[in-house]
C-alpha cells in the first residue's frame, strides 16, 4: 500500500471528466515583517473573487519549521510525502537542464573550485566564475572525459561555477557521498560508496576517475590555470539516480499535464508521471504568453493540470518587495484566461514561502485556496491573514491532492 | 499498544461517576453553496446556548477529502481509527437488520440480478425489484438452502434487490472476493479466497455452492422466472466477519450505552462494546419519543451515552434544504430534555457531512461543540462558520474521545 495520501487516493479514485487546475505561485508566502505581506498589498481582484467563493487555509509544505527546496515542495503538492520520496540535488539539476535521466543513470551536481598546493580547498566556487568561462571549461573537460570503464560521461554547464555530470552505463548505483566538504581549509573528500552494493562502489570508482581527470585537464588548460583564482579542481555533491515514483495518472485515474517555463519544474512533474504540455520554450523568464497559449490549446486534454508561476519567488529571493507585489499582480491579471477553460476545481498556493526579509525559501505555511462548486465559501480575500481564518484551517500540502479530487467528485465514499 | 487514541486513553483512564453525552447529528455538516448552511438558517437557541458556554471546532471524520460511510464515520467518533479498523459492507448490512454476528460468523451483501443465456450480467439489480418480491424470493431460497458442508446458511431481505446472507459454522474465514464485477456485460465472478488460509477457502466453497443453488432455485420459481427482467442470479459483495474490536468499556473504564432508532447504528455501537439501551423499537423513522423515553429511564446508568439522530442526514441525501433545517430545529427542541439528565460533558457533532447540494456523504469537516464546566467558552453560535474560529480549531474525530474524557475528569495526568 502506498503512503498517505497516495494509498487512499488509489483505493477510492474514479475516472470522471471533471478537471482540476493546480496553480503554483512559487514562493508566494511572506511574513509582513512590517505591516502587510506582498500578497496583501497587491491588488488581486480575480484571486479575491475565487477566494470569496472558495475555501481558504494555511498549508505547511513538508513539516513545521522545514523550509523545502523546490523538489520536496512540489512533491508534497502532488501528493508525494517528501520524507518518503527523495529526489537528490544532482537529479534536480539534471532535470533543470532538461536532461533525460533514464532508469539506472546517475547525476551529480558539480562545482568548479580552487585548491592550494597541498590540495586544501581555498574557494569552493573558484571566485564564482562567469558562465562563459564555465562553458569553455566544460567543453575542454567533455573532449577529454567521454568514457570511464564502459560508463559514458557527459558534462553540462548550469550557471556560474555550477555544472552537472551524468553517468550512463550498466551496474551503476546512486548511493555515493559528496566530495565537497562544505568548507574551505580542508581537502576534497573521496566520492566513497555509502552502501555495501557493488553498484555504488562502481559509481564511486567512476566518479573518482572523473575528478582526477578533471584536475589533470584543468591544470593544462590556460583559461583555467590563469584565472584569478585558478580553477583547478571540481567538487561533487548530490549524487543520485532518478527515483522510481508511483505514477500519478495510474494512482489518480487522471491524465496529468504540466505547464512551466523552467525545465526543473517540468522535470519534477515528469518524475511523477505528468506530461509536459507542448509549449514554445524559446525565450527567457516567465514566458506568460507561451504558457497561456499552451494552456489554451491543451487544458481540456488533462484532468489534472499543474501551472507554474516562477517570478514571484525570484522577487522574494532578491528581497524586492515591490517586484514581488508586481509579479503577484501580473499573475492575477491572467486568472480570467485560466478560468476561461472552465476548470471544475481551482487550487492556488505555492510550493514554499520566500519571504522578502529572508531572501530565501522558508518554512512559513502558505496561503491556499480551493475553489469549486461544492467548496465551503469562506467569503474572504486571498491573503496570509485571511487564509488563517479559512475553513480549511491549518493543513498540509499532502492533503491537497485528496481535497482537490474530492471537490472534483473523483473520490468514492470510504467504507459502507 | 492500541492505536491512537485508544492506547493513550487506556493508559490514563480512571473510573469516575461523571457522565458524557455524545450526540451524533447524522450528516449535519453542509456547504452553503449559496448563502447560509441549514445549521446557520435553523433556529437553534438551545444548541447555541451550549455552544456559547462551550468550545467549538471543525472536525474531520477520517482524513481531508475522504467522504466516510456510516461505519468509518462512527468508528472515528468512538475513537477507532477507520484506517486501522475496517468493517465490511456485509457486516454493516447484517447489523442494519439487527442480526447478531458472533465470532467467526460471516456475512455478505447480496444483490438479486439478471444474467443472459451465456451467463453475462444484464442488470446488477434485476430491475430494482420491489421489496415484496424480494421477501418471496428469500422465502423460497431459505427453504431450499439451509446448510452447506456443515455450515448453517440464513438469508434476510434488506430492501428492493438487496439481501444479506449469513454463514455460521466452524473454520470459516472472511477474506473472500466479491462475485459482483461492478458492471454489466461480464459474467459474475467466483467468490475466490483472497488469502492463503484454509478458512477463506472454506468460505469460498460454501458461498460458491450458495450461488449455484440460488440460481437453480430461481430458475424453477415462477415469481423469479416470469419477472421482467427475470431474476435469475445473485451477486455477493463485502464478504466479511465482524471484526474483533477493543471494547470501549474496558479501554475507557466507562459503561457505554447507545440510543439509536436504526439497527445499523446500534450494531456499530455494539461492535465497540456499547450496550443498546432498551427502547421501544416499533414504528418507523426518528422515533424521538421512544428514544427520549429510553434516555430518561437509562441515561444515568451509563458513563458514556451515544445518542443518534438520523433524519438530518436523510434530508441532506434528499437534497431538501427546508427539511434539513426543520430536522435540525426538531432536534434543538429536545436539547433541554437531554440536559435534564445533567450530563457533565456534552459533545455534539456528526459522523460526516451530507451537504444538500451534493445529496451524498461528503468530506467537509463537521461543526463540533464540547460543553462542560471546564471547556473554554468560545462565546459563539453553533454553525459551520462560527465553529471555524472556535478554540478547538481544526481537529479530527479521533481526538473527540480523549477530549470528552478529559472534560469529564476521566484522564489522569500523562507522565510526571
Amino acid at each position: 500500500v502506498l503512503p498517505y495520501p497516495l494509498g487512499i487516493v488509489e483505493k477510492l479514485a474514479i475516472s470522471t471528466s471533471s478537471r482540476i487546475l493546480l496553480v503554483v505561485l512559487d514562493g508566494v508566502g511572506d511574513v509582513a515583517a512590517s505591516g502587510k505581506t506582498p500578497l496583501a498589498v497587491a491588488s488581486t481582484p480575480h484571486l479575491d473573487d475565487l477566494a470569496r467563493d472558495g475555501s481558504l487555509g494555511l498549508s505547511t509544505p513538508v513539516a513545521p519549521g522545514i523550509a523545502p527546496g523546490s523538489g520536496p515542495g512540489h512533491l508534497s503538492l502532488f501528493g508525494y510525502d517528501p520524507f518518503v520520496y527523495e529526489v537528490g540535488r544532482g537529479v534536480l539539476s539534471a532535470l533543470g537542464l532538461d536532461l533525460d535521466l533514464g532508469a539506472g543513470e546517475v547525476a551529480a551536481r558539480g562545482n568548479f573550485a580552487t585548491v592550494d598546493d597541498s590540495g586544501k580547498i581555498v574557494d569552493r566556487r573558484a571566485g564564482r566564475i562567469p558562465t562563459e568561462l564555465n562553458r569553455i571549461l566544460i567543453a575542454a573537460l567533455s573532449a577529454a572525459i567521454r568514457e570511464v570503464d564502459g560508463v559514458t560521461i557527459d558534462l553540462h554547464t548550469e550557471a556560474e561555477y555550477r555544472f552537472v555530470v551524468r553517468l550512463r552505463g550498466d551496474g551503476l548505483g546512486g548511493e555515493v557521498a559528496d566530495t565537497d566538504p562544505g568548507r574551505v581549509g580542508e581537502p576534497a573528500l573521496e566520492p566513497r560508496p555509502l552502501g555495501d552494493r557493488d553498484a555504488d562502489r562502481r559509481t564511486s570508482r567512476v566518479l573518482q576517475r572523473v575528478v582526477e581527470r578533471a584536475r589533470q585537464v584543468l591544470a593544462e588548460l590556460p583559461e583555467a590555470r590563469d584565472a584569478k583564482p585558478a580553477v583547478n579542481a571540481v567538487l561533487l555533491r548530490g549524487v543520485g539516480q532518478a527515483p522510481s515514483l508511483p505514477q500519478l495518472p495510474a494512482v489518480t485515474k487522471m491524465r496529468c499535464g504540466a505547464i512551466a517555463a523552467y525545465p526543473m519544474y517540468r522535470g519534477v512533474a515528469r518524475l511523477v508521471g505528468m506530461e509536459s504540455v507542448p509549449m514554445d520554450v524559446s525565450g527567457e523568464g516567465e514566458r506568460t504568453a507561451a504558457k497561456l497559449a499552451a494552456y489554451r490549446a491543451h487544458a481540456s486534454e488533462h484532468r489534472f493540470l499543474y501551472f507554474h508561476v516562477k517570478k514571484i519567488d525570484s522577487a522574494g529571493e532578491d528581497g524586492n518587495f515591490a517586484k514581488k507585489v508586481a509579479e503577484i499582480e501580473a499573475f492575477d491579471a491572467i486568472v480570467p484566461r485560466l478560468l476561461a477553460a472552465q476548470p471544475d476545481v481551482v487550487v492556488v498556493t505555492g510550493d514554499h514561502s520566500t519571504p522578502v526579509p529572508l531572501k530565501a525559501h522558508s518554512w512559513h505555511p502558505l496561503p491556499v485556496l480551493i475553489w469549486s462548486k461544492v467548496a465551503r465559501p469562506d467569503g474572504r480575500a486571498f491573503t496570509e491573514t485571511e487564509c488563517r481564518g479559512g475553513s480549511l484551517g491549518m493543513m498540509r500540502h499532502l492533503d491537497l491532492l485528496p481535497l482537490a479530487m474530492a471537490n472534483a467528485g473523483k473520490l468514492q465514499k470510504y467504507g459502507a
